[in-house]
């Protein structure tokens, strides 16, 4: 029996139904205590979750539904090292490379924990280094720059917290370079002293073609100036697993920062791939990020499923999707440093649950993933929130905020946390006709202006949101944020059935521009095309030459 | 009679059923020509729409629709300045900023052109003033920084068109501060030299809440050093309407640059609030901004509806909106300057179609706007891609790309290209599980794992997209594009016959703010909340204090 003929399944259904006539006005009217009974603290985060259109009926049936799903079983196979990557037959342990508990990690019966902590210390030492200004660029100069080549997972987690820790930032100046386009190389190189710049390439095989292709440009462009080859190894480093490759390109072995078949790229900056954030912050408050996300580790596999925050945020995620048809989710995040944490989130969230088969391979007939997408406010206010609050379109919405601002203008702040509220507040309560009709009437318009104003004036409100709140955006605290998706995430997935530490989707894009690229540098046909994709390299090739 | 039972929308949701059985693949073997057929060249740009999920039916269908709902006629309206902006009783002039010809153009029997040239000619001294070293602050020195502070459409079409344009950027470094998060003025701030930097302050009525209080923190910012009052008017230009605010605050009204209640935010960078952009590049790459804007509003107006490109874009998007119950639309430039290009369609598209109600303030039963999200190509690949090819959603696509760079890293673009085509191809064909299965056994796995594996090899494809191609980004060919969009987006808005020019949806929020922003700051409660807004806010009380 599928999933969606279970009675679990179908008890979920007609209670959506029987929804639709309430208004979650109504729901706050009838229980004073709705806000502190949908609402808990987990480590340094807290919820609110009680401004979405949910009963007591319908978390018991969620809560139940992740129980028949096998949920709490699927998380302890998750952190005791089970092979839960089961198309690639891999072990899923971002886990333990935050496990700050003296506890083995067991893969194939070998602790991973002593590799982890031995990587840990290198970046450490590598780090400090850097940031003592005891490592030298060729002609004895510190380094001032540090440039991240890398892409996806390589390059989203790094930089997000990078950005998200600004106030922390007090070693070289970090870059991010990732997309192929020679644009964004050369938007960041054109500024900087080859003499004082670190690049650190990020490819766990040393072969991602964006990636190589960038450091390759990024050699040459070091070499135009440094000339000789044997310089490349105080100005490149790695974070990868194939040792040949990165020797070839000039690299010193002895700063190849390794990480594991069971790190996903999407799950990786708590390993290796994090040193941009050790170079950026220093060592101890990259240590403090793992604390924060050992935290939420803790939480997730401790506390019961309807008090336990990322359980709670995948069932909520699951109601909206399943049960109201919401294609999207929108992460608002009223922190001006988080404006990469979206980005982030997106292919945290999307590349994992963007599948159509079942874990067995079975197709799937009920929707998986939705699309994560959102901006820092207030920007989002002055531009789509138009559609949030008056469009056709039910939107779930995390809106998160720091209490304390890490910034001198303290006047602002308020301001900030105000329209936070107020906007959580306005897609909920909405304004009624006669709410905007006395409005109209106290602005002394005609009784003719009124009326033709009034049904654009009006909200229907009753559109969902959770709060998160936190004191202040530190590294402890934004650890244990990202480790709150990464788990909401894995809820989802579970219940879906579906694999979330694969990605076969992006294989078949990659082996067709393999071929077209020959096709355009060659002028010559290696494949078949559409019609479309024939044309299209035809109009390219006559505009090339 | 609403449109959803009108003859010509049940043919096309009667049609779209007889679509279910077809595949893109099958469409392009059955038709060797639907590449020439389906696509179009408008000034510099080339639309290939031929990886649609439509016939010549459907297109038939949906321009007969367009011409039922009296697209033709609403067009020259907006165009001939009539006051089709309905709720604020005001003309849609964007058209007018960049109308190239001698052509008046009346509003209220005023022709508006003089003051648009006047403008403009302002806009002209002052950038080459402040480019060519000229104008100076007020220690003696050229202006080395300009900070724009502003929000919306005052921050994301000159934001955006500035990042587009990086290559012609050889004017003083322009930086933009839309939040009203303090941490993003200070990002800005943190490194920059009052002497040499120029504040533009761009909010049409001078009272935009986080726009103020960012130019009061830099006036104060600036006069930490700069000490004295008269100082402010050699560091500080207005974008607004409000003299007496200008004014006060110490702005020379010379430098208040003006614009016009009939230029709505989200289409207002083509006025004054264009300034950081002719600062930027120059006055005469604006203008040629302005030429190719004027090229396709030429085009629009004057091409018959099913040769039309925004026409062509429009109806497409109503067509996935309403038949397919898609609630999202993905833009992907494979460029990197276009970085900002989401962020601005995303504002263009949902403030102007996030609506429930019609012109004439009935409620729709029908979808109106989607959702625009998307990041610069390959970027994406790595990241959410994977949704794209295997979820379970409908995501219609459009790709984008120049044939030629604008870096000095050649190598790079040919790959670019190549995965941006095959892209396109990938989402439409898919793979088989006869072409799995075959790749799979030439990989030499066993039988058992090749038919574990198989399911997740496969790829559904039939996922639409529009490729958009052109030379160059140079400023005509961006100022064609952006008004592709804007155009697209008053088409759908005409068929759903919804008002694209008025925002009342942002006000609900701003309203509750004020309150919120008073009992946050002096503890007392000024209004009635839900007990979730009441929680929180005592929630952030007990832990300010």
């Amino acid at each position: 029996m599928t999933m969606t003929h279970s009675a679990i399944w179908q008890a979920l259904q007609t209670h959506r139904q029987t929804l639709s006539a309430l208004h979650l006005r109504d729901l706050f009217a009838q229980d004073p205590q709705r806000f502190s009974r949908y609402s808990l603290q987990a480590g340094p985060l807290f919820l609110d979750y009680s401004k979405n259109l949910i009963t007591d009926e319908t978390l018991s049936l969620l809560v139940s539904l992740a129980q028949q799903r096998g949920l709490p079983k699927a998380v302890e196979a998750m952190f005791s090292g089970e092979k839960i990557n089961r198309s690639e037959q891999r072990a899923v342990l971002h886990t333990a490379l935050r496990n700050r508990s003296t506890q083995a990690v067991f893969v194939d019966n070998r602790d991973v924990m002593p590799d982890i902590r031995r990587v840990l210390a290198q970046m450490d030492q590598f780090s400090t280094a850097v940031r003592s200004g005891q490592w030298r660029g060729y002609s004895g100069k510190p380094i001032e720059d540090v440039v991240n080549i890398g892409i996806g997972g390589s390059d989203l987690g790094p930089a997000m917290v990078c950005a998200a820790l600004a106030a922390d930032c007090d070693g070289p100046r970090l870059h991010f370079v990732s997309n192929v386009d020679g644009a964004h190389l050369w938007s960041v190189l054109k500024n900087l002293n080859p003499e004082q710049t670190l690049f650190i390439v990020a490819s766990k095989t040393f072969t991602t073609q964006e990636t190589l292709l960038n450091a390759h440009s990024a050699r040459h462009w070091f070499l135009q100036q440094a000339r000789e080859e044997k310089f490349i190894a105080r100005h490149f480093v790695a974070l990868s697993t194939n040792r040949a490759g990165v020797v070839a390109f000039g690299i010193d072995p002895a700063n190849m920062f390794e990480f594991w078949d069971w790190v996903g790229g999407r799950y990786s900056l708590w390993s290796a791939i994090g040193l941009p954030i050790a170079l950026a912050v220093g060592m101890q408050r990259f240590e403090s990020l793992l604390d924060g996300a050992y935290a939420m580790d803790q939480h997730f596999r401790e506390a019961p499923l309807h008090a336990n925050m990322p359980v709670l945020l995948g069932l909520l995620g699951v109601w909206y999707i399943n049960f109201f048809q919401a294609q999207t989710q929108v992460i608002l995040p009223y922190d001006q440093g988080l404006h990469r944490f979206v980005s982030y989130i997106q292919q945290l969230s999307m590349e994992s649950t963007g599948k159509s088969v079942t874990n067995a391979g079975q197709p799937v007939d009920y929707a998986t993933g939705s699309i994560v997408w959102g901006s820092p406010g207030t920007n989002g206010q002055h531009a789509y929130f138009q559609l949030l609050h008056q469009g056709t379109l039910l939107i779930p919405a995390d809106f998160i905020a720091p209490i304390r601002p890490r910034h001198p203008f303290t006047a602002h702040h308020p301001v900030l946390l105000a329209n936070f509220l107020a906007q959580t507040e306005a897609l909920m309560t909405g304004k009624t006709a006669a709410q905007a009709r006395a409005e109209l009437q106290q602005q002394g318009h005609t009784p003719e202006r009124i009326e033709a104003l009034l049904p654009h004036k009006c909200f229907a409100g009753n559109r969902p949101s959770n709060t998160l709140l936190f004191d202040t955006l530190d590294p402890y605290t934004l650890g244990a944020l990202i480790a709150l998706y990464e788990h909401k995430t894995l809820v989802q997935s579970l219940i879906w059935d579906i694999n979330a530490f694969d990605q076969w989707g992006v294989e078949l894009g990659k082996q067709l521009a393999r071929g077209i690229e020959k096709e355009l540098l060659e002028a010559q046909w290696t494949l078949p095309h559409d019609a479309s994709t024939q044309g299209l390299i035809q109009w390219i090739r006559a505009r090339q030459s």
